[in-house]
């Protein structure tokens, strides 16, 4: 068996979707789940791009402990420096420096031709070498640079000291043949080329990640980078759960990962109830309908034999039918071992604290499943929030004009409004806006309430405009109304007044 | 340029997903949709499986003119027999009938052997021909079934009269060198292929239904079977929007189809609403995010040369950012345009009635968007039901318990209850389960409110358990409340009693 390296980089290209911002404490939770799920590599982030991310890998850097750690640069001296210091706590290390190699790219972005480009990569390469010794290159657009202009740079960055060498697709444009011909034509061409480890870097505009990636490993790349879910910028990237699984269900390709299957599930649902980002239920592997089967012909068949139709056994994913349920009446060391489960570790203090939060919940609804857990557990946001809410009140209906009263603490202060609108959602946020009275403009809102019972935790998610900037809330309560105006509340806080 | 034909089962597999069924009304909608996007053929639904499918495919049948209209049979002289009835209106007519071809199929579904099978196969696409011109036949599960066995039930039901073959990968299992091979193998080795027309049909259970589907069409298909938006069961179909574009995009391969790729966004807008099915913010050419760019990289890359990172023009699918907004002020006859881009054509009478909600909207929030204009053309739904609301008053908030009391009109008698419970919509519908009291469970619940303002539109879907038999309801709303109680009352109106 060839063994295939998982290179994640939910923490880097998937975080940089609208919307999917995570704090540095919930980047750790994701970086030590994906350090149990098996992957090789993490990428945890672009350090000179905020100090957030300079933050995060460092922080990553410390939790974390058989994983490489990988920061991204561009093939910039001051981005290299900035990430050798992100990377000063990882046990392993490496720094992901590029360039974009095709001509659209030489032409319009850099304003420079193909010699100079070498020179900038190869020297880049060599600046990263002299700190780390494992150091990634990535030729940007390499889907559309030419063979044997991409095999020069390729066979350039390998001399110069690259460890690694990343094909990506960065437009998601190639079709399967064509990348993976590509890949062959690298290991065929470049001098060296068993120095290195080729990686495929694949998007989702047309559809094909997955099947690019597949031909990348089948023609000689040995590292796939991928996210959970496939999330990422426009369609996204390769998922892991999909390139995973094929190798496993596939077993005469004779590649195999460092992957759990059995965390796959776990760490679906982790990413996406952290950042905001529902999975769509005909997604492959993860989504809610992925193994359920509905039209007569198709029931009939799996009653007589499991074997007719399905293909992966949703226990290798982590898709427990039994899952434990928990009740008000659940101890804190289940709590303890559900999150566990669920890949969240917590502090003795936050998880009296968690137990408690679930204890007021569980008074409020029979069965807490594993999203409300994960909601509970990351529900400090509000600790250190300069506005707070004291009370609300709204009354609505049909044939009855809504209306809301509204009580926030700001920094101490108790301030209080009333207001009627189109709803009670609409009627409290113009309440709110009476008491914080600045230009912001709601520009998205999206309630996320799919589960079991009217009870049930609502989960709102927002994106307020403010000072030209754009703000992400989120809110979360059995009350959807509150969850709203709690999201709402949570943008203002966020603004850089 | 060679053509491809577009099979659309939007209506067939697609609609089979849990929660995603439509009345016959909604599925006219959705096929004169598909005829102005210029697919090539409209699965309408299986006669045999039900009267409402049956139903549906006389009506689809007669309100479109130039697609072929197909309908789904088992290897069954009745199920023809129903089929041949259900598609009499139909201008161009196709019956789809056949039977499992691999091991597992034979074996465990229809305790048979491969020699009889054949023989079924034949005698079915006979029995149809005797009807129609237009017989295909699908090998189902094909993707597992040895090349050497599927030849030989090809060239069968070729000799039988089938004027199409489709080779389905019924489990999604295939990886697309595999499946194209598969395709090949028939091409080079079946007597008499050139009298028929080889079709793709393919499942995203490893994420692969796109690429699979490109690679039979590589290797001789000339027809695909997909779904707008890629729903279908489990992990879903192939995407028609990702097919199409990947022809489009890349001309090289010189084949062509007849879509109106400007249509696509609409169609898959309506079919989302329709279906109560939301599409992933970073689905393939037609989620929310699919041509969106955050990073600071990307955006540089983008401002400096569109061409440096967009492969797709949205316009080119029909995505129009300056995209008309109605208001108040808005005539009916701007009103009766926006419906008719986006694929719904109603008698005047609807007309008037669909304008005057649109006002009693319009009066509630500025910007009319397409979703609640597509919400209102189908908002005829309650017309004829018992139980209808009369009014309803909420109060609740934070730091308050909530209490709704309720008003029903039951066939025409007043009833009316109040309750308290966790949150407006658990107060509500407690309410509401005092007045109609029976043993009813509310299985699944989903909020949808992805926009703009807080004075949006909110739609809720529910799934209701009752009498062992599970029922879909539906509600749209201002109040996010109303609707959930709106949603909960379609339910019990659909109850079988």
């Amino acid at each position: 068996m060839d063994r295939l390296f998982i290179f994640d980089t939910t923490l880097r290209d998937g975080e940089q979707v609208p919307g999917c911002q995570l704090n540095t404490i919930e980047k750790i939770q994701v970086a030590k789940q994906l350090e149990a799920l098996g992957v090789d590599v993490i990428e945890a982030g672009f350090p000179i791009s905020s100090p957030g991310d300079f933050h995060s890998v460092i922080e990553i850097s410390k939790a974390v402990t058989w994983p490489t750690i990988c920061a991204l640069t561009r093939a910039v001296q001051k981005d290299i420096d900035v990430a050798v210091e992100a990377l000063q706590f990882a046990k392993r290390k490496r720094i992901h420096t590029g360039i974009g190699t095709s001509d659209p790219h030489i032409k319009y972005k850099f304003n420079s031709n193909r010699e100079e480009i070498i020179e900038r990569a190869v020297a880049a390469v060599k600046y990263a070498r002299r700190f780390v010794d494992d150091v990634e290159f990535y030729a940007e657009d390499a889907g559309r640079t030419e063979n044997e202009y991409l095999a020069r740079v390729v066979e350039a960055v390998i001399k110069a000291g690259a460890t690694v060498v990343n094909i990506p697709d960065t437009t998601g444009y190639c079709l399967p043949a064509e990348y993976g011909e590509k890949i062959k034509y690298l290991c065929d061409h470049v001098e060296g080329i068993e120095n290195a480890i080729i990686s495929t870097h694949c998007h989702n505009d047309l559809g094909m990640a997955t099947a690019n990636t597949m031909s990348g490993i089948l023609n000689g790349a040995r590292q796939a980078e991928v996210t959970i879910n496939g999330i990422g910028e426009r369609a996204g990237n390769t998922s892991l759960e999909e390139v995973s699984m094929i190798l496993k269900c596939h077993k005469h390709i004779g590649i195999e990962t460092n992957i759990n299957t059995s965390k796959i599930y776990p760490t679906s649902r982790m990413v996406s109830s952290l950042m905001n980002m529902p999975v769509q239920p005909n997604k492959a592997i993860v989504g809610r309908n992925a193994f359920a089967h509905s039209s007569g012909i198709h029931q009939d068949g799996v009653l007589k034999n499991v074997q007719t139709y399905e293909i992966i056994d949703p226990h290798d994913v982590g898709i427990d039918d039994n899952s434990i349920v928990l009740t008000a009446r659940s101890g804190r060391a289940a709590l303890k071992s559900r999150l566990k489960v669920l890949g969240v570790e917590l502090s003795q203090e936050k998880l009296d604290k968690v137990y408690q939060d679930f204890l007021k919940l569980a008074d409020k609804k029979k069965d807490i499943n594993d999203d409300d857990i994960l909601m509970l557990a990351g529900a400090d946001r509000t600790e250190n929030h300069r506005i707070k809410m004291e009370y609300l009140q709204v009354t609505s209906g049909v044939g009855v004009k809504s209306v809301a009263s509204l009580g926030l603490n700001i920094a101490g202060e108790h301030f209080e409004e009333c207001a009627s609108g189109n709803g009670p959602v609409d009627a409290a946020i113009k309440a709110l806006k009476k008491i914080v009275n600045r230009q912001m403009t709601l520009k998205e809102f999206t309630i996320q309430a799919i589960s079991k019972g009217s009870d049930d935790v609502g989960k709102v998610h927002m994106q307020v405009e403010y000072n030209h900037q754009m703000y992400y809330g989120f809110g979360a309560n059995t009350d959807i109304v509150a969850a709203s105006v709690e999201a709402y509340i949570d943008c203002i806080n966020k603004f850089k007044i």
